[in-house]
Formats: structure tokens, C-alpha cells, sequence
């Protein structure tokens, strides 16, 4: 029912070292797995196959997705947290992986730092998956990538994502898959905001064609796009500095008139949870441009592709 | 092997608005997986499908009988808390569950605040089950039902109920369920601890025929019932009171004095964790008439006939 | 597949209580379901069977290892903790083992106080699992002697094993298990770190023919034995006495020193996880005698063999 092109993907940490093949390939899988899931149910492509999932910080969409993911492809899924493993205190990143190397068949990890991400890596003899890092979230971006192609078709070269925000993690992402695979990035943000140059350039080595631009004006970034993206404000951790940053973005609120300066058929994108009235409005969350819940049960199908290919057959 | 009579059941609120029919159905279907579970094990009646729990407060039984029933019907579940979510801090109820509808099967939830059950059933798709809130636990009162089926046959029409203790969630749903199913019910408390009168009178409105009464005397209120039930006089949260409490129950105790006031086939039920030498007995616990272990076993039970009949086809 | 001598063991809970031929019959079960494993995945001894997993204090290898066992044997876990039980204050350890008994098929507990897994053992009608408490670690002891089978063949009568370091829940259950296999076990601690005389006779009443030494300088220990164990010199719950104790087992660090003072096909076991640089050096743990992170792994297979014998039918 899957088609069975075997990739040789190891690990999932950053979407750099993933190949535009095999990205397009996993969205692939995960848009076949999601209507294999309307039609018939739970795949099996995962019969047998556990996947650790290590959440250094609580996560309510991450860990759902995952273990339901796990569940719906025929696996399971044994979750723990930072008191369990005491990973960088009591046990080393890399004993850790080595134990775990003979119990499960993956591991998803969700930490800060993302070099224990690397770490793990270097140590696993199964695939290791950024399940959200300090510096990028590449899951996420699967599934805002799945949910463009919902609208605008399988091949997206040539279309536009604008990021209206802080260059976090998740816009570290989005410039990442849009770079491989030929969408047009543009982040939208007060001065000081801006993605790290170092990072636009690995970005750039890895894509050379990438487009990658920066706008301190929402509105003009926003003209002729065809997916807005917001996220909060205020990440966990930087509720210190939230006044000063409530400050900054007031005017990169994405409300009706922002939406008024883009093109009709544009859409609005969200990586959830919201802050309804801050970064974004009701009026645009819960209207027709909004695909952000849509978006967020993407996730599940497009990890269902990731781990489909990374643990199985698929 | 099970009836499959399909109810029109969505969700699990109150009791209230569940029809005596339904809470029969869901009985009737509770009774026959009992008797399935000793002979053949595990059901099938929720293949592929999974139950979302949330809790608010942890919680053994609810925790442990919840996520066994999902596995004896075939299904899974995925258990989180407050942590994971910041329900209603980083998101909205209705948000939170927009993004389960399109993950999961079925929300069972363990809150502190009644209006955010209602909140979720606004928004949700697929079914929510009170398990447990500070208006009411209609998940207890089936199983307690259940085991006066046990002792008194499935028809407990004319039968009696004696509630001794504090007016609260536990009461508020063992009043609805026997309104509904036509057993009479009698809080025994000390005054100032009686059920509400909007309650009451709310579930009057709904059944007319209901009895309802309340005694101040515990011995008075024993003399003809079939079933003692009693619970724990000071519950989490009550800590600072539970002088005061403990002061104005004293008399409320179901020991030996107070069963030999009762008939010798009554029943003593508990819905645990118990108090032994405050609000019962070691001597009542462990004798004859108590039933306190048998009823939290049914609470698997019973909550597999509920789950077979919101989210699958019994 | 699985050879199905049904024995008689009910719970696990101190390897005192467990016969030489149920420890042999578990450990041969544990290997044919290793190696079952590699060849065909899982398997099905304990398909619709549930195990309750409980733990006052988290704990990485057992919590992954236990639960991915029911999984590999076609069962499934309900993992919970303290704060969802409040064993012993909220409730019970009678009355919580006699509500699980109707819900569940095992029960496996990592507790302080060992006394409240012989009360479980008293009220249950279903296995008890010791998953460690502070008088000793029977799990652990079965991945270790698992462990060196695999150098030196099924039958260890006339090995001997050195536990360098703190006579600790681990070393107690060492000694036991060497004990009832006809192992030489010997100590190396600094004076004040013995195993307790009590110990160590209630050892001797059930095996007279146990071979249980202590000495203070480890490199006289370690001249003729078969293999090296070493623990964490400052368990959880210590941090107190650190200083003293880093200072005390000066001298006892496995290192390449002492393992010079050893044979060559002498090896080095460590329950995990292990402070390197103080207990062990790096160059042993990831030299050549080192077993740790294939004892680790053991440590699935071992409770495999287990549950499938108390649990299953094997």
C-alpha cells in the first residue's frame, strides 16, 4: 500500500543533512499514510519497533503526535522525561544512547541544547530525531511544508513562506526546508531579530539557489506570499524579557489588515500553542486563510512519514 | 459477542444528560465485557482506536483503570498532565481540543474547573469523558451502580442508597444516577455539608420522580437502605479545614454500631482511597458487608462498557 | 519455541526466596528469548497481560527495560508514580496492591523502604517485582550473572566476582544470587562499607555452602576472579556524605591498575550509571573487558525471562 523506496536517511536533526529527495519523499509517505488512515485505519509499517522519547521540557503536540504516530504505524512508544534520565548529571549523552542503542528501535528527543542531539548521534546505532531544539525544529516544518502542499499542490518551487516573527527555532527550520526545496523565505521582524548570519550562510552552502530575505516591514513582506507563519512572541524561558519583546513586535501582529495586505489566496500558518490576540487575532485564526489546525494534525502525518522511513520500510 | 445496539451518546458530563436507557445500555455492555474479560480476556471492540487522558490532579485508580480498559477493548492511551499542556495558561481549552480532534478518538479528562468539560465538548469532534471534576464523578457512580447490580439484580428500581459524608462531587453524581435509574438516595451529613439546592433542584427537573432526601442523623438514615456509602471527610485540597471537618463528622463514621443499625444485607461501598479509622473502619472495610474492593474493580468494568459505547459500536 | 516448565515462583523479591533451578530456569528462558528476538522480534508469552509499574523514585534502565519487555512479550505497562499513588500516605500498601489486583496481571515497584514490597507480597494475587529498593536490586543481579554466562558458559559454579566498592542494595543482591549459583563473591571495600553480619548469615542459613568474603584492598580482591563490579560510590540520596565517601573509596576506583592486578580474561561489569573518572576510568569502561553496555541490554532480556516465567507460562 506504501510504496517501498528504502532511503538511507539516518538521523533527523536539522533537515541540512537531509537531501530535498528525501524530504520530498517523506512527505510523500506521510500524505499516502494520511489517506491510508481515512480509508483503513493503522498502517503496520512499524509492527514491533518502540521509539524512546526523551522530553527534556514538557510538550503537548510533540508528544502526542509522536506517540499516537507510533501507535498508528503498528508501534510503540515509552516516554520519559529529564528526571528520569538525568542525562548530562547522572549519565553522559552518550552512554545514555549506548544503552538505549539495545532496548529501542529510535529515539526522539526534545532538549535545549542541541548538541546532545549530535552527541547522540555520534553514539546510536538507531535513528535519533530532533524533536525540537533550542536551535531548530525540523518536525515541525514537515508538517507546515504538508499542509502548504495541501493547498498549493505536491511541488511548491517557486512558492513563498513569510515568517512574521522572531528568528527562533522554528524559523530556523522553515528556512532550512524552504531552502531545499525551492520556496522563497522571508522573515518578517523588528531589527534585532533577524536569523544569525552564520546561519543564513550554512543555509546558503548547503542551497546555493536558496532565497532567503529579511524584512522590517510586515506589510511589505507580506504582499505576495503565499503562506504567513507566526509563532509566539514569547517563548518559555523568555517570559523575563516579554515586555521588552511585546514591545518590539507590536505592529508584527498578524491580524486582518496584515492578511489585507496579502493576496487572497494566501494562507495563515501557526505552530500552536497561540497566544489569541497577541501574535495573532481570532478573527484570523479561526478564518478562511487560517489552516492552522489543519496544520497542527499534519504533524502527525508527516512524523508517521518520518518515522516510517527513518524505522521501517517505507 | 457484545449487543451492539448503537446509542446516540457523545459525551460523559453529568449523568444528567445521559438517559436512563443509555446508562443502562452502558451498564448491560459493562456487565457482559466483565464476563468476556474472565473467559476470553481482552475485547476488541476499540481496535486502532485512542483514548486521550488528561489529568489535571493525579489520580491511581481513574490513571490505572482508564488506560487497562483501553487496553482490554484493543485500543491505547496516551497520558499526559497539566505539565504537558498549560491548559488554559499557554492555550485555550478549545484550542487544546482542536488539536486532539485530529489526533485522537476520545478525551478523558480529570480537571479542577467543571466548565472546562464543557468547554472541550463545545469543540470537540470525538467524545469527552468526565473522569472526575469538582462538580462531579459520573465515571464513579457507574461502577458503584454496577456493584449494587452485583448484590440486588440489574433492576435497581425501588432500591435505596445512603450517602454518608460530605455533599460533594462524588455525592452530586450518586444523586444523579439514582434520580435517573429510580433509586431512592439519602445524604446523611452534618449540617452545612448538604448538596446544594440549585443542585438539587436541577436534578429534580430532570426527573421528576426522583427521591432525594437528607438526614442529619446517620443512624436514622441507615435504617432501610440497601447500600452504606461513604468517602473519605476531608479530600485533597481540603487540607487547612480538615480540623473543622473532622470535628463536625465525628458520629459520621461507618462502623459497626452504624451497620448494626442497618439491615443485615446492606451493602457498605467506598469509593476509595480510604481514611481506615476516620470516615470507616478496618472492621467494616474488611467484613461481610463491604463491597469497597469488588467496586473498584468495576471500575475497569464499567468504564469499558462507557468507552465501548462513546467510541466504538457496542 | 520457548521451552514451558511451568514453575511455582509467585514474586521476586529478594532472590533468597528463589530456588538455584527457578534462577537457572528464568535465565535460560531469558536467553532463549534473546535470542528469539534477534532472529524473529517479538514474542507472544504474555499477549492481553498487563504490568503495573510503579516508582517512588525515577529510574532510567529499569523504567525503559521493564516496560519494552511487556512490549516485546506482546503485553503492555501502565507506568505511574508517588505522586499519583501517595502510597502509604494517601493510601495503604494493602489496600493499593488489593485494588490492582483486579485491574492488572503484575505488579513491578521501585521503592525505599523493601518492607512495603513484602506487604504488596502479602495482599497480592498477582506477581510482585522488586525493581529495586534499598535493601537490594534481584533484577540487576539477573542481568549481571546473565552477562557472564555470556564469557563463560552457562553454568558459573566455581566463578568468582568481585563487587569493588559499598556493601549496597546491588552488592546484596550479588551476593545472594552468587550464592545460590555456587558463585565466590567477594567484597572490596574500605573498612566501615561491609555488608551487614546479619546480612551475610541470613545468606549463609539459606545456602551453607555460600563462599562470601570481604577484603579492604582491592587489588588482593581482584587477583583470581572471573570478573570486576563496580558501582557509583555515592548513590542517590547520599550527596551528603560525598566528601567522605569520594575520600574513603580512594584507592577502590577500577582502573587500569587494578585490572592489571586481575587475569587477563578477567571482565568489568557496572550496574549503571556510572560516574566516569571516579568509580571507573574511561579507558576501562570502554576498553576491552568491559560488559557494561551489553549487561546493560541485559538488563531487558533478563526481566524478560522473568515476567514470562511469573507472569506467562514459560
Amino acid at each position: 500500500m506504501i510504496s517501498c523506496v528504502i532511503e538511507q536517511m539516518n538521523h533527523f536533526l536539522t533537515l541540512l543533512e537531509t537531501s530535498p529527495e528525501e524530504i520530498r519523499h517523506v512527505l510523500e509517505v506521510a500524505a499516502q499514510l494520511r489517506q491510508h488512515r481515512d480509508e483503513h485505519g493503522d498502517a503496520d509499517l512499524l509492527r514491533g519497533k518502540t521509539l524512546a522519547m526523551y522530553f527534556e521540557k514538557p510538550s503537548l503536540r510533540t508528544r502526542v503526535s509522536f506517540e499516537q504516530a507510533m501507535y498508528e504505524l503498528g508501534g510503540r512508544a515509552i516516554v520519559f522525561g529529564k528526571q528520569e534520565v538525568g542525562l548530562g548529571v547522572r549519565e553522559t549523552v552518550a552512554d545514555f544512547t549506548r544503552v538505549m542503542n539495545g532496548m529501542v528501535d529510535g529515539i526522539m528527543a526534545r532538549v535545549y541544547e542541541h548538541a546532545w542531539l549530535e552527541e547522540m548521534a555520534e553514539h546510536a546505532q538507531v535513528p535519533i530525531v530532533n524533536a525540537l531544539s533550542d536551535h531548530c525544529h525540523p518536525c515541525q516544518a514537515l508538517a507546515d511544508i504538508m499542509t502548504m502542499q495541501d493547498d498549493f499542490g505536491e511541488d511548491l518551487s517557486g512558492r513563498s513562506l513569510v515568517f512574521v516573527g522572531d528568528g527562533n527555532n522554528v524559523a530556523r527550520s522553515l528556512a532550512a526546508i524552504c531552502a531545499k526545496l525551492g520556496i522563497a523565505f522571508t522573515l518578517a521582524c523588528p531589527a534585532g531579530y533577524e536569523l544569525a548570519g552564520d546561519y543564513l550562510a550554512t543555509v546558503r552552502r548547503v542551497c546555493p539557489e536558496a532565497e532567503l530575505r529579511v524584512f522590517n516591514d510586515p506589510r511589505a513582506a507580506v504582499e505576495q506570499t503565499d503562506a504567513i507563519y507566526c509563532d509566539t512572541f514569547v517563548s518559555m524561558g523568555q517570559e523575563e524579557e516579554k515586555k521588552k519583546r511585546l514591545r518590539d513586535f507590536a505592529g508584527f501582529q498578524v491580524n486582518e489588515d496584515l492578511l489585507a495586505a496579502a493576496q487572497p489566496e494566501t494562507i495563515v500558518l501557526h505552530c500552536l500553542p497561540a497566544y489569541r490576540g497577541v501574535e495573532i487575532t481570532n478573527a484570523v485564526m479561526d478564518g478562511p486563510a487560517s489552516r492552522v489546525f489543519g496544520q497542527s494534525h499534519n504533524r502527525l502525518h508527516a512524523q508517521k512519514g518520518l518515522l516510517a522511513v527513518l524505522m521501517g520500510q517505507a
